[in-house]
């Protein structure tokens, strides 16, 4: 690119109709001239080629993204060794980007293709690059539907306001059959879980079929609900293939199911929301994939970004790593995800964030202070369901913890008077 | 752990039924214990918690992972710099993990949970880790449909036998309406490319319809195969929301289309597979989202696992990142993904590589050599539509490339009586 070239590839906001545009920031090392390397991560995500040969025109001024901020900072090398890039005149750059969202539209694997693709991990002398966020104009968010419920219409299903939802993943995950499945399933609903969920992992398994767990564990939330009068969901997992994933729902959910699990990476987040368009329960979105690009902090992709779009294709809640060493998440990321689904989005509705990791009744004030308010899901497996005095106990570990922090109580103190509470203390505490 | 459990993740290869598990190659970098870091792996994968509190039973030996090779070398510290684990007791681990398949079915979305979520990249003292490879006995490739098409049904297509096939990126990608783009398309064709494809980013937009698109190219397709007796396809690019693959693929094809282009994991492998069970012309996998991952040497994903993927769900050519510096690939991993390609995998057919990055008739010669064999595509962008004569001398040049190649006479000796030839390695060869 000469002078000429780079120029065409910068703009300045003010200048550009916010309402064309999505935002895109980027963190990157670069060798050479910061400007030139923009540039190119502009041109490469949009018009590489912006005329014909030989024909006088310039597709730059609508089709282009354009760079709207930068700010470079030289860095002796690069952060982690890099191949084929030489290590000369090294900066560390953070730039946002203009991209004319007319060039892919409202539709997520078009979006994806643009501001993931070639376009960034391929940009000459950019080697290392992380997508740090999006930002939707209104005019882009308006085409898209969004979750059903929302983080409202989920408390309202279950009648739990001003506190934590607590879900609980049913163990051992993979090998039970559905009878003693649901049975365990059921004491926890009983114990005080809002939800009892399948592991990721367990799908419509032939040792576990969906159609039979799905009817014994709506019996068990059905059975917990009048027992305790508060309303109880099972949460089946549906991840399938993705022609399978209405009839699934459609099964699980006229068996008993409330609400249904999809591993939104691993199924497509196109295919959520065509599911989104169809289904009758909340979806909850579970996050197998997304650490292969979104753990490291100068390549990838920041899972702040993939929390936006779970959002955006219609999850009602979404499970995300969270706080603590176990999750091997900054705890500044697990707050930006939290943040993705609490803050305004246009029309579209708040998702639940439930960052998950190892949890248990010992760290929910944790959890609980640092998102630093109750719109959150609280989602232990073991925590529950390998309590030493069992499932109901674990479930009932939760609440007494969670009664305490509302109470202003110090949770070890309210454990002298509930076994259950001292138990799980005594377990996965320390 | 302790030491009983560990060795209950443990076993000999000949103890084991090869039918009932796929293979996992990983490389690790873990702190402490080496044998107890590849427990925790084979565990968080499979049966995390193998038995129910107070219950005498252990899901391990039918649904437990297995480490089946391991291999540790210690080093000073981690090869990158990791927070939350500290560097103490650093091993290098090259790991084979037995998982048995009957925990995923042969379904790509539960496969992808179970081998590249939360059991491979959240496991405890385990910071950098690199799934390397997976494969497959035949009893799983048997419930997978595989392309339909495959290297040999592409060249009967074409009927281009013993040579690469020679595809080219109409550019500009974006912003050209589609008249002005079938014009250069067809030039291109008639100059001797055998497939006009869309870019990647180029979908169904306003300013240039897939329908209209189609229509236009499917005529310049027919024209230039008229004019040069040689069969000619037009390849649409229908990557799109997942409830529009299959009404694009059959306006695209209806149109004129002779081949459809999906942005694979944009759209997800298992829609892919959808649209395999029902798509009538070849299927032709594009690689966005796939670096952001795929990159690194000590985390994330070889791009290998992924080709493989794309195979299994129904490509009949994978567009892949190819040698030279512009795609930041070290050569031996290209190698590895055509590999992937080619290599017997039961009875699933061939998929046609694709190794591209700014190539043109200056590069042919050197791709030709690495990867050793005529079965590979050649998938210059601005080579053809950027050659200073034209699209249709862009084309011709690579075909004169070609020829000089198969008679083993040097290109740039050919390039003195062709001036095709000639400018273009003027313009792109140095």
């Amino acid at each position: 690119m000469n002078a000429d070239d780079i120029v065409g590839f910068f703009a300045r906001r003010q200048d550009l109709d916010p309402e064309l545009y999505v935002e895109l920031d980027f963190a990157f090392e670069c060798a050479g001239d910061p400007r030139e390397a923009a540039a190119h991560l502009a041109s490469e995500q949009s018009t590489a080629q912006w005329r014909r040969v030989g024909v006088d025109e310039d597709f730059r001024p609508r089709f282009a993204a354009k760079v709207v901020d930068l700010d470079a900072t030289p860095r002796e090398t690069f952060s982690v060794p890099v191949d084929g890039v030489p290590a000369t005149d090294v900066h560390h750059v953070r730039v946002t980007l203009a991209h004319p969202h007319g060039n892919f539209g409202p539709r997520l694997p078009n979006l994806l293709s643009a501001v993931c693709g070639e376009g960034v991990f391929f940009v000459p002398r950019i080697p290392l690059i992380r997508f740090l966020d999006i930002r939707f104009p209104v005019s882009l968010l308006a085409a898209f539907e969004g979750p059903r419920f929302g983080i409202a219409g989920l408390r309202g299903l279950l009648r739990a306001y001003d506190r934590p939802i607590f879900f609980g993943v049913i163990k051992p995950n993979i090998g039970l059959p559905a009878e003693p499945f649901a049975e365990i399933g059921y004491q926890a609903m009983a114990g005080g879980l809002d939800i009892a969920k399948d592991d990721e992992m367990l799908a419509d398994a032939p040792w576990c079929p969906l159609a039979e767990r799905a009817a014994l564990l709506g019996d068990a939330a059905r059975r917990a609900s009048a027992e305790t009068g508060a309303p109880k969901l099972y949460l089946a997992n549906i991840t399938d293939e993705v022609d399978r994933l209405i009839p699934l729902h459609d099964l699980a959910v006229a068996r008993g199911a409330g609400a249904v699990l999809i591993n939104a990476m691993p199924v497509g987040l196109s295919a959520v929301r065509m599911l989104r368009a169809h289904a009758s329960v909340p979806l909850i979105a579970h996050f197998p994939f997304i650490a292969s690009f979104a753990r490291l902090p100068w390549y990838g992709i920041h899972a702040r970004v993939l929390t936006r779009l779970q959002r955006l294709a219609g999850f009602d809640a979404v499970i995300m790593p969270g706080f603590g060493p176990r999750m091997m998440t900054p705890e500044a990321e697990v707050q930006d995800c939290i943040r993705a689904c609490l803050e305004p989005m246009g029309d579209i509705l708040t998702s639940l964030p439930v960052p998950g990791g190892s949890d248990s009744a010992a760290t929910l004030e944790r959890v609980f202070s640092k998102v630093g308010g109750v719109d959150f899901g609280f989602v232990p497996g073991r925590g529950v369901f390998g309590h030493p005095m069992g499932p109901a106990a674990g479930a009932a570990s939760l609440r007494q913890a969670w009664d305490a922090i509302a109470a202003g109580v110090p949770v070890e103190e309210r454990a002298a008077a509930h076994p259950e509470l001292a138990a799980a203390l005594a377990a996965f505490g320390g």
